[in-house]
């Protein structure tokens, strides 16, 4: 058996590592959003992609929420005296990542390559993929001007209200290599779409030409976990951005956007009262993660979910 | 009165700390040996200027001898966990300067500007300037073959046998802008070839084309301070270099190499039996620079020097 999982960043990471401690070595693939990444203070930065390599490698830090655990912060203090740019926060051993893969990418290697040689290296036997070794970038429209995703996101908070979103390069974006094969696996058992923002997180990956295609095509169901409990993202801008693009923010919004891409959809119990209005089938479960068992719990529900949705 | 001083790393940085210490504010000039300038992991290093940067705001790390003090190393761990390039030790304050100074040169800035900027940011009030804004890159020729200047003083710790070395870019170099003015203040009361390698860090200089002839026009005389105490260097592999080059490693041959540019040459008082064999006029003093004290009196030592030698 083996499973591919969508994730953007905190959120999604958090069920790929239940999914990672639940499934033999080498059966998880985790398919990261880079419609984040930017290139800033002359490196490149996968955001999303380093916050899945530090949760699976039992590196992320569990007091900031994101970066790594055991950090030092001399450069940034350094940084700030010389009058550097410092709104984006990067730790002593996290910019080691970043240089690393900025060195790499320049002498010609994709993106793919260099994390799943940071992958190697840091001990994951899961395979983490970008959605693309093309450069996407996350674009926000607000009513304060267009924005990279990072400077929306990092520098002013989320506070600017969303009018839309493009993911620039997308139409002209080839999926990472190794998606198509981990997708036509006949060992595939399922496709779980974590719990990240299915607007700035999820959609650019699928904003990825061929890749809405593969996952149709999966001979594993699509399950789609729900990022709302109590109409609230656990973290993150989602019922923000849902709310100021004039969409209800309901679970029922979500399994819309989604469409016939997903076969099921995990919903939070305390939402049980809406399962009837969604356009999916519908599994319940607590989709709250605290703890690492619940991580495990959640992984565990989703795949139970996927054997008995299992597609003809 | 102003004083322009020439210098490499780590020797010559202690006289010019021992100058900067003993001048009013704004009169130092250290024209900084770019030669062992190296890109490096995607960075810009300019190690002979970082170190004088270092040197003169108080921040250099006195147990290493290079770097800065009250630095950590987690990037440096890290990268070597991630399989990077570790022969080069960067530390995490360090590394700021070198992110910081490789985004504005990418933005368009010119070294000089960019050594100006953080020179203020650190609240130096000497001019630091590079030899050049263009790039020179010193070349050793070697048994082991042609080598990067760091690779051979860093990485091989100089232990290839030199057979030449090469000022790479050096004839297309022009001085960086300010070294003209500095050269030509009517002020100007000393120049000071401080107690650097000869042949690795001040040649490189005198490299650039121009630059010789700026000295020679100074109004000031131009006076080099020893680099070998008792047929030794207190740090560093000038004896070595001269005897592989078969110079006699002898304060004779340095003074035969800086000839004509020199007014005066600052024997240390442990070679006074030397003094007559060199064709320049000789002062004799304590070279060795332990402490700050030793800097500053040696510095005093070069500026009463400079006055008996007034050019015409």
């Amino acid at each position: 058996m083996s499973v591919v999982a969508l994730s953007g960043g905190i959120g999604g990471a958090k069920l790929a590592l239940g999914l990672y401690r639940s499934l033999p070595p080498g059966k998880l693939t985790v398919i990261a959003n880079t419609g984040d990444d930017f290139d800033h203070l002359g490196l490149h930065i996968s955001p999303d992609v380093d916050t899945t390599l530090y949760t699976l490698s039992g590196l992320a830090n569990p007091v900031l929420g994101w970066g790594r655990r055991d950090e030092t912060w001399t450069f940034m203090e350094t940084l700030e005296r010389l009058g550097g740019e410092t709104w984006f926060r990067l730790g002593d051993g996290d910019l080691a990542l970043h240089v690393e893969r900025t060195r790499r990418l320049a002498a010609g290697q994709t993106l793919s390559q260099v994390i799943a040689a940071m992958a190697q290296r840091l001990g994951i036997t899961a395979s983490i993929l970008p959605m693309s070794d093309d450069p996407v970038r996350t674009r926000v429209a607000t009513t304060e001007g267009e924005l990279d995703f990072q400077e929306y996101f990092v520098r002013h908070q989320c506070r600017p209200v969303l009018t839309g979103m493009d993911y620039r390069g997308a139409p002209g974006a080839r999926p990472a290599p190794a998606i198509a094969a981990a997708l036509a696996d006949p060992a595939l058992e399922a496709v779980i779409i974590c719990p990240s923002n299915p607007y700035l997180s999820i959609a650019p990956i699928l904003a990825v030409p061929g890749l809405r295609d593969m996952l149709k095509k999966a001979s594993a169901p699509v399950i789609a976990v729900s990022p709302l409990i109590g109409g609230k993202a656990v973290k993150g801008p989602t019922a923000k951005i849902m709310t100021e693009l004039g969409i209800p923010v309901s679970p029922a919004a979500v399994t819309d956007y989604y469409g016939s891409l997903i076969d099921g959809f995990i919903l939070d119990q305390r939402d049980a009262s809406l399962a009837d209005g969604l356009k999916s089938t519908v599994k319940l479960a607590d989709t709250l993660m605290n703890t690492l068992e619940d991580r495990e719990r959640l992984a565990r529900e989703c795949l139970a979910f996927a054997k008995e949705l299992k597609r003809p």
